[in-house]
């Protein structure tokens, strides 16, 4: 089974709207075996709809169709499905008690404009709404779109989510003869051809129904390794096998072969030994203690944060002696090795890091151009505190998540050293 | 002109990436009056690409494509372009000594895959790549397509990003004969129907070419004013007119007519008068500090934060009472309060906004369910401190965004408030 996504709204082509629903999609059917051939975004109008719908039913057995199914003017999906298959609309009990429902509990009337989203297109299985009130549907479109499936889901998210989790997945996963793995090996440190190099032997013999992917992100290279087959137990042993030699080449640059992300990686870290953080900030604004807030649980390591923006912050809040930074700068190596040490004895966190830098666009100079980052890393009873000074290159919000990143990855290599001294000794 | 844009790589496809790079353009083209017909993803195989590039060129005069340009396998752009006009490749000496200098900037050797990057189709206009290495380029596709183009890019965003702004739209803005102009207003604290209901009269009466779309996001609903047509005064003037009939009917909960955030609006009334703020945050964990932050020029007014996570930070940090906690619970307004008082007299800022709340997913109890935030805000030299407790709904990281929305937007209120009664006095 092969299927395609049409996401139906003119906000998308306006660049108004980012398009998150495919990507939601198209993991959803990943999890059943189900590739996706094609996305498409297209405008609301109905010809245009009714061409797109053709032309994806014509290629995949499956078309998954979001958007236009509202009680507002420009909800136009249903006239089109109507006009491609030559069929009508009937009200839908369920959908209708559902809609009745819903407008009482806001207190509302109903409407002839309301009503018609518990109208469902002739013979097709309709999609309870559990999020909101316009019906969804699945059609089987007849020998001349060769029995294609056709799905009709509002483009709201949440009620989207719920339609495919609760109704359209478990459909279509009984009818799916394949089987696709896909897992993310993250890296940290490394460039997308230097990854390339050290992994080119892994890359030349790949089993077949396997593919390699190169993620590049701000601050590193993911790799998505894609296994698609038959049968689970090969397709799962193959998948885990092309992990297994790229960890063996790229061991020291890999953070994760699973979905999670470097702040919940660190959490894991530090949960596991009963250790606790904090941080200080000036450049990165409370960008890494959020990240490491965005963690369920991170309140059992993450103990505060100071976001240090103004030169008395530093020193009235951190203790960062007045003549250091008059000596050498905000942005120096010596300030964030006082903003550690500071943060450290203020909060009593066993790692503390900080960040001093210029995100610009303005405040750059020769010799610290926006850009610049430096970081240190203070660690509970150890004289020793880390500091390195990085230039990058990014407008103001990229610098700021780039900033964060490096300093998430600093602590994550100073975790695993320290874990690694652990084992030792 | 119509444009088209075709996104290429099996990432987007399999929902391990979300297509940010189509809203970019779509964005970036409207304001040349290029209209988007359709957004393609499609696979990185290259006899899928053919067929999606031959059949987009057929449609539309501007075929934008990203990704498949980079160093590795799996990228087959060019491959599929050469396929489907018939024409070989061709060094660049532009692109090649771009290349040069970045390879010996991060001190690598010239190898065959990189130096492919530097390698265009026979007869096309290059791109210069100021943010990497690989080379985009503009080609005229000749009779058999209509002598439409088709312009390649890489899919790295910020690489994207700078051809587009320096190369393809000045480069197609001279051709357009259309003008389009979207703004959007942007509101807080109304939901979609009752705002539909506050502008019924304006929406019953658009202008011809203008039309008006309904954007609800997180924290509230943002409108998209289009306008379309030949003339640019004419276009300027309807896309005017009905904003400034939005405004007559809406005013109290519009904060923007364009496109700012709300920090950014907050940063301006700061600005203006010479004000600063600071902030307390424990359930946020540093966001309303960080996007405070994102603004250029922030730290003329952001003084600093606290992220006080444990009791205990609450407590030394910001000197909230033991008692206070023991007596109200961390969540509460009483709490809140404290921070905020805290925060003032540690900062010496004339406004603090405190936040504290259970993000989730655990930490609920039937009196203070997940979702539940108390946020309070002090104001230098008033004994009067505002605060107030909602119950939002959301997963962890949805209720850190709109507590941190929940923040902002009380601390525009309270700017909004403050400057009203400066006026009057």
């Amino acid at each position: 089974m092969r299927a395609e996504i049409v996401s139906v709204g003119d906000e998308l082509l306006k660049g108004a709207r980012v398009n998150t629903n495919a990507a939601f999609i198209s993991n959803a059917l990943a999890g059943i075996g189900v590739p996706v051939g094609r996305v498409v975004a297209c405008s609301d109008r109905v010809d245009e709809m009714v061409s797109v719908f053709a032309e994806s039913l014509q290629r995949a057995d499956l078309v998954l169709v979001t958007g236009g199914l509202g009680p507002t003017r420009d909800d136009r999906t249903k006239k089109a499905a109507q006009q491609l298959l030559g069929r009508g609309t009937e009200l839908n009990q369920e959908a209708y008690q559902n809609l009745a429902a819903r407008i009482q509990k806001y207190g509302l009337e109903m409407s002839p404009s309301l009503r018609d989203q518990a109208m469902v297109i002739e013979g097709s299985r309709v999609i309870p709404n559990t999020r909101g009130s316009a019906a969804g549907m699945i059609i089987s479109c007849g020998e001349q779109f060769h029995n294609h499936s056709l799905v009709l889901m509002p483009g709201v998210p949440s009620e989207m989510k719920a339609m495919m989790e609760l109704t359209v997945i478990p459909c279509f996963a009984a009818l799916s003869d394949t089987v696709i793995r896909h897992t993310p090996v993250k890296t940290l440190g490394i460039g997308e051809s230097r990854l390339a190099e050290m992994i080119v032997d892994v890359e030349d013999c790949l089993p077949e129904g396997t593919t390699l992917a190169y993620l590049p992100h701000a601050a590193g290279v993911n790799l998505m390794i894609s296994t698609i087959g038959h049968d689970r137990a090969a397709v799962d042993r193959d998948n885990r096998n092309v992990i297994e030699a790229i960890v063996l080449k790229a061991d020291k640059y890999i953070y994760a072969t699973s979905e999670v992300t470097l702040e919940e990686t660190i959490g894991a870290m530090l949960f596991s030994r009963g250790l606790t953080v904090a941080v200080a900030e000036s450049c990165t604004g409370g960008l890494v203690a959020s990240r490491l807030t965005d963690v369920p649980g991170s309140s059992s390591y993450f103990l505060q944060g100071f976001v240090v923006y103004s030169n008395q912050a530093k020193h009235n809040t951190l203790g960062v002696p007045e003549e250091t930074i008059a000596m050498f700068g905000a942005v120096s190596e010596e300030v964030a090795r006082a903003m550690a040490v500071g943060c450290l004895e203020k909060s009593g966190a066993d790692f503390a890091v900080a960040t001093t830098g210029i995100a610009g666009p303005s405040g750059g100079s020769p010799e610290k151009p926006v850009g610049t980052l430096c970081l240190a890393i203070a660690k509970k009873n150890s004289a020793e505190v880390l500091s390195r000074r990085l230039v990058l290159q990014g407008d103001r919000q990229q610098n700021k998540l780039r900033f964060s990143e490096a300093a998430l990855r600093e602590l994550w290599q100073c975790l695993q050293l320290f874990y690694r001294k652990a084992g030792i000794s």
